[in-house]
């Protein structure tokens, strides 16, 4: 099959990134800029995102080549000339990078990346790093409100068979992981990642046996101590009873199954029917796994009811994150050797400058932020954007993924306490704009058009 | 970077998928069975779907194996014995695939793919095939709509970066193409699939010139012929009077600019400012290209709005199939060595047996569907399955992308009247089931349970 690998990435780009860097060489503008990467506005539905892919962006930048077969594709377009090409084959990103951690929490308008490097290896890896930090960054955010829902509760992301393909179903396994997943379904994800793997059974697997009892048995014989029985495949209170009438058969004690799984229908109703089922059995230490179309607000609705859920598996929608399917991230030119830039399409301003985002609090919780040019003195709080890149190769390798996970956990206990609600808030976390750079704002919008 | 691809896919697939097929294993549960693939229900803003995705399935299914990394790492579960592990290395997918071909109209219910090998075979592949599938599928239907809008102008497929991951990146553009989209800015999808590739220029690289006008001229000079000049990083008038001044200095005959291209702001206001500027100065040759977060409701509102615009950019909207980013598809059991199997839990019906979907017309017109069991006789219209796999290898080469593409065109047409509007449809497509289908499900539900 064809696969996108770090042979043919560097092409994974569109088209005028490709042709304004020919007419850049061309005319030998290859001076220093820098470009911002950021989300112009949080979708309805979010009040905070947080901030992931920012590995992927590094190892990207520097493995990021063209090779013979990318510069004779491009050769065919006819638009290149054999100048450019040449350059294209011995180009390497030599940039540097300054960049939020992931698992930060993050707003609309600060930079999640600041790239600084010759203007055309700047302008060529636009649109990978649009779609890299943008799709996990969606993830993470989707995940770490799937996290606030559950209270506490263990869930698995369970989405790898409705991502948008399979490069989707590894990134997201990792963002929601980062997001506060307690362990993903895919296999792969596990393997690359080290990221625990859960799963239960299919109903095709009960459908394979003459009965569905003996299904359960079967399972639970083959995998002691680590079986989740799904008991909707004919009616759900039949299946817990048959889950019972198994553990009974199995063992005296009840440790031969863990856990029973509801997958449709009134999964409140359903839980409090299987659970009396289970504890009259006296299987209290088995535990109630539900899944089937969940995201933040049905978990949070399934709790406020007094579901006796214990864990629950959300596939489609945080591996989608269907309810905000996209950011609006973008990636903008702010500043170069000819001092900082500013783009005035009608509501799509961007904040010239090379900047940096500075995290205020009261104590135990973050109270504002403050966008501001590098250099500008006196701004309160902590900065949030560190240098993760110099002269094309990381500054620090790349972090254990449970220290993002644990960063994740503690920036969004500190959000102010409204915005750690799921609904849509109607007073935004604060993000200002330094003097320094209204100044700047200002003057340019004077001077440029 | 780690990128999936032929050595490490096996893995992409749900842990449960491997339980299963070990608990399998160890049974000698290895029988024949089949499997439906198909989606639910139609998103409640779609009135008919474009398969695609089967030839990256069949690609997937030809080369699936598990390497000795693989195993290593299902090892280090401590879930699955030697024998087992064993078995995996040796497995390939040795089975039989019927399919809807890619680019026909499908609607819910219908088996887009039908897998019939040994059950563990089945069961492994299923994860993948479901991301493959109701992924590529999800989006040339998405594609198809905004083709609908469009009314004959082209459209590019500008959504590289806002997709979901690398993988979707590519994969949209081919869907893209198939559902309708005229090019792609991907250069990946242009070298991979040999899809056209498109694209205008950044505001950046309006940016990165002194004045604006400039950045038009340099351009212009720099791909005579091939020109977009986007006019809206400031101003977007002024911008299209510097694009005049610019074409003016360029050539008298007007030929030296192609488009000019609006990223912002009211669409429609502007493309008739802007085709007023450009024909009073007699370019009435030069094109309004029009992008910015459009989809088929925006398209379709900008056109009947009257606006001068000659062809769009489709980005995010597109290529996350953001007013509906996921289908309900399902891999489900229908058959194994026992007979037909149903599952019927709560709302999740599946229809037992090994399926056959037959489409009638009235000549010009499809008028329905019929879902059947295969050797039904006497069933009204013509077979949409065909055999694409026999023995784990495919029956027929790959055909031309552009032969799904016509094929979409075709079946697309075909569709009753109300179902080609942009709109929910009171009246949905009627899929019917056949006498010896319906016959059995009765059969099935009595027996079950």
């Amino acid at each position: 099959m064809d696969w996108v690998n770090d042979a043919n990435v560097a092409l994974l780009t569109d088209l005028y990134e490709l042709t304004m860097a020919a007419s850049y060489h061309r005319h030998g503008m290859n001076e220093t800029a820098t470009f911002d990467l950021f989300v112009r506005s949080l979708p309805e539905r979010r009040s905070f995102l947080v901030a992931c892919g920012l590995e992927d962006a590094l190892s990207y930048l520097e493995t990021f080549r063209f090779d013979e077969a990318a510069t004779a594709y491009l050769r065919s377009l006819e638009l290149f000339g054999d100048d450019f090409l040449e350059y294209l084959l011995g180009m390497r990103f030599t940039g540097e990078v300054w960049a939020m951690a992931e698992g930060e929490t993050a707003f609309a308008g600060e930079p999640l990346l600041r790239v600084t490097a010759p203007r055309i290896e700047a302008q060529l890896v636009e649109t990978f790093l649009l779609n890299c930090v943008s799709f996990q960054t969606l993830i993470a955010s989707k995940a770490a409100r799937v996290t606030l829902a559950c209270q506490g509760r263990p869930y698995a992301d369970f989405s790898a068979r409705r991502d948008h393909g399979a490069d989707a179903a590894l990134r997201a396994a990792r963002a929601a992981y980062v997001g506060g997943a307690a362990s993903t379904s895919n296999v792969l994800a596990g393997a690359v990642y080290g990221i625990p793997v859960s799963g239960t059974m299919a109903h095709s697997y009960v459908q394979s046996f003459a009965r569905e009892e003996d299904a359960f048995r079967t399972y639970a014989e083959d995998f002691p101590g680590r079986t989740t029985l799904l008991i909707d495949t004919y009616d759900t209170v039949r299946g817990a009873r048959r889950a019972v009438a198994a553990a009974s058969r199995l063992s005296t004690s009840g440790g031969a199954i863990q856990a029973v799984r509801l997958d449709s229908g009134d999964l409140v109703g359903l839980a409090l029917k299987v659970r009396a089922v289970l504890d009259e059995a006296g299987l209290q230490i088995v535990s109630i796994f539900a899944s089937g179309d969940l995201d933040e607000y049905r978990i949070s609705d399934i709790l406020a009811a007094g579901a006796p859920v214990d864990a629950f598996g959300v596939g489609t929608q945080l591996g989608t994150s269907a309810d905000a399917p996209a950011l609006s991230a973008v990636y903008k030119l702010v500043q170069d050797e000819r001092g900082p830039r500013i783009k005035l399409s009608t509501g799509k301003v961007t904040l010239p400058g090379v900047k940096q985002v500075y995290r205020a609090s009261d104590g135990a919780c973050d109270t504002h932020d403050t966008v501001a040019l590098v250099g500008e003195e006196g701004i309160e709080g902590r900065p949030l954007l560190t240098q993760v890149m110099s002269g094309g190769r990381r500054t620090r390798p790349a972090p254990p993924l449970d220290d993002l996970r644990t960063r994740r956990e503690t920036a969004v206990a500190r959000l102010p306490g409204r915005l750690q609600l799921l609904h849509a808030q109607v007073l935004p976390y604060e993000v200002r704009w330094s003097p320094g750079l209204q100044a700047l704002l200002a003057e340019a919008r004077g001077r440029e058009g």
